[in-house]
């Protein structure tokens, strides 16, 4: 049997392995439902990011890890002796990566709602750039910069209208998005005049972000392009020329074995040549270029463990599974209909052959981890189940829906595990009663 | 004008008033985002629903708050003093029931996976009643009160095959649900046997839920039908006469104008008819009555509060206004594309005729509250947003997504605001790091 990443094995006991420990003897020493995190995974990932754009990419580039995939002060810390740069898109995770003692020059502030509370936190903890969503935010950051008496610099996030699900050259829907300034309705340039007459702003370039889970081979490099494009008519019409350009994130990540798999390494060479090639191409001078993996840095370095608390065939219909977690710890299934890969960890030498769906705690129909999934045909009440890549937009959407308790994340280094976040306590529930 | 309940209205300036306060008012005292709750609303439908069940039912009979709607020590005080039972569904709510010294004796603990730890700490606290969903539960409720040498109440949670938005008369897909043992396929008579011989267990009777937002007007009835037949079919077959009946909840709540209304309260009386008669039917002693409303006691009893902050109109496609909350404290739109009543509360006097898309502040394209709803053209950064109908389903499912704060829930009784849960912190975001 092949899994779905390096990380992940078998022992001789038939135990399902991740991060070279065994998950069974993991549950067992710290309760399910239970995150695990492969600290080494998520360092490989950083170094493999940092290196390629060290090698790729003009001097003062960077890849700027997405928090919002999962932050906590342990993982910003990593990210920090990793060299990496970071997204946060509000002051929560400013307040966590400044815990971590991150270096905030390195921070892009995103959002399309930043209040002048958010704005003035984050000037005051001195975030390196803010990518500015639209016009109400260029008047807030420039009054909030005034009164500071500072020169704050800021990227625009931009909408180059790319689809990045279907092959279309420009699938107009795509203008039609709650983020930034649409190149085709001439927004992007009227803010980029705005901006540039702001006494306490300094423009540094543009930001996009296509989308999620990308996997078509050239929408990086087309989205490149309209922005290039976009860059070298405002240096021409407003004399100004962007240093910078941000193309967001997006890699896909496979959740299963159907999903394609792609190498980010090989598609930032592919994304650098026609960098190389659209500034040659315009007589652009090489801005220093951003990237922002979250996903792709911390998806596959995830886990979960749950334990199975009931099965129940439906003669003529379908079995479900029951776990002892759900929506509440992974709503993603709710929310999109993601797909994952579930494995019964203490059944790796059984053929995974027989189709349930594997249904969380909730009360609520809706609560599914997944359906449709191959398990044992053994599977039972006690059984360790086992869902893979689940280190991304796990823990960071989780709820205390229906008062359950949150997991805790262990971190596994060098096959250490250590406790990152502890499970959640009633008392976690009533924190907010005073 | 008229609002969509009738704890909402206007003010001689112009502003929306919410529970007989000014909502300009109390978001200028309390900030935003702001859930609000009245405190009256809640207790007038509790006093319905009682007074109801009383003159309906038989004594014993009772209305449960299904507390996975919203739950606080607070609420479960309210609940407590105005003599309603209660449904919990996990240790957490258990917890927070038993926090605000309610009776457990009424009750009822649901859930398709509780655990053996869920189970040893409910009969700890001497939780009423299980609602047992199946096989694996009743060995685990025989054996831990036979360690506790306790002989525990149980009513077995039933599938009666019922689509709750249709008319078919069985919806055989209905049969297909991870809740409860279906009636169709004979595993409701099998659980049944099986809770019988159990020494350790009192089976007291049959729960059924058979939806969420049930406007159909005979759904209810139908479903009694179903239940009261199995139950007199059990009788006959194993000698045991159900003295407990729990029809769950469902009661349709309207979020805008387009919903159906329907009195709870009517619609009780319409099934303690056909309870009657159907027992009288099937010469079966009318056992207690239960039903276990939650959205109908707490929905409209809430509201939430936002500023926008920023209007962006993308010519030819739409115009989204961003407010200062989202998928994080409301994520029901982003769940279900659950429809929700917007309203500008400091523009009451200006017609909603512009047709917006109202975007949370999350990072996530799908982070909507609404899409299509009219709001005042001259709507801007600053407003007020009012979203009704959010005291269900909003702060129970929320989440720090994004590492958002959470709201605080300000609950209004005769007309003094009262803050029930204070704001979200930073150090909230840490409190498991330890």
């Amino acid at each position: 049997m092949t899994y779905l990443c390096d990380n992940i094995g078998k022992n001789t006991e038939g135990h399902l392995t991740f991060a070279g420990l065994d998950t069974v003897e993991l549950a067992k020493a710290f309760g399910t439902p239970l995150y695990l995190l492969d600290e080494n995974k998520i360092r490989a990932h950083c170094k493999a990011f940092r290196s390629a754009f060290e090698t790729l990419f003009p001097a003062g580039s960077l890849p700027l890890y997405a928090g919002k995939a999962n932050a906590f002060t342990g993982l910003y810390k990593i990210l920090k002796e990793e060299g990496m740069g970071i997204d946060v898109v509000s002051p929560g995770e400013l307040y966590l990566a400044n815990r971590a003692a991150f270096d905030l020059s390195h921070t892009f502030f995103h959002g399309n709602n930043k209040t002048d509370a958010d704005i003035d936190y984050a000037m005051e903890l001195g975030v390196g750039y803010f990518v500015a969503d639209n016009l109400e935010e260029i008047e807030a950051i420039e009054e909030i910069a005034a009164k500071r008496n500072i020169k704050q610099k800021v990227l625009l996030r931009l909408t180059p209208g790319i689809d990045p699900h279907t092959y279309e050259a420009v699938n107009t829907g795509r203008v039609d998005s709650k983020f930034g300034s649409a190149i085709a309705t001439g927004q992007a340039d009227e803010i980029t005049a705005l901006t540039l007459q702001k006494e306490h702003i300094e423009l540094c370039g543009f930001h996009c972000h296509v989308g999620s889970q990308v996997f078509y081979e050239d929408v990086f490099e087309r989205a490149l392009d309209v922005m290039l494009d976009f860059a070298a008519k405002v240096r021409d019409t407003l004399g100004f020329t962007a240093s910078m350009l941000d193309l967001g994130g997006g890699f896909g990540v496979p959740y299963t074995e159907k999903d394609p798999k792609i190498d980010p390494i090989e598609r930032l060479a592919s994304i650098a040549e026609r960098f190389h090639k659209t500034c040659k191409a315009l007589f652009f001078p090489e801005p220093a270029f951003f990237m922002e993996p979250g996903r792709s840095i911390v998806a596959d370095a995830g886990m979960t463990l749950y334990t199975v608390g009931s099965v129940k065939e439906i003669p003529g219909y379908k079995t479900y599974v029951s776990v002892d977690g759900g929506m509440a710890d992974n709503p993603r299934y709710a929310l999109y209909r993601s797909p994952y890969t579930c494995l019964v960890a203490n059944k790796q030498n059984e053929a995974h052959e027989k189709l349930v769906t594997v249904a969380g705690r909730c009360c609520e129909s809706g609560d599914l981890i997944q359906e449709n999934v191959p398990l044992p045909a053994s599977t039972k009440k006690g059984d360790l189940l086992a869902v893979c890549t689940t280190g991304a937009y796990n823990d960071s959407m989780a709820s205390d829906y229906n008062k359950l308790l949150r997991p805790p994340i262990v971190l596994i280094k060098n096959k250490i595990p250590r406790l990152a976040l502890r499970r959640g306590r009633f008392e976690d529930l009533v924190g907010r009663e005073g």
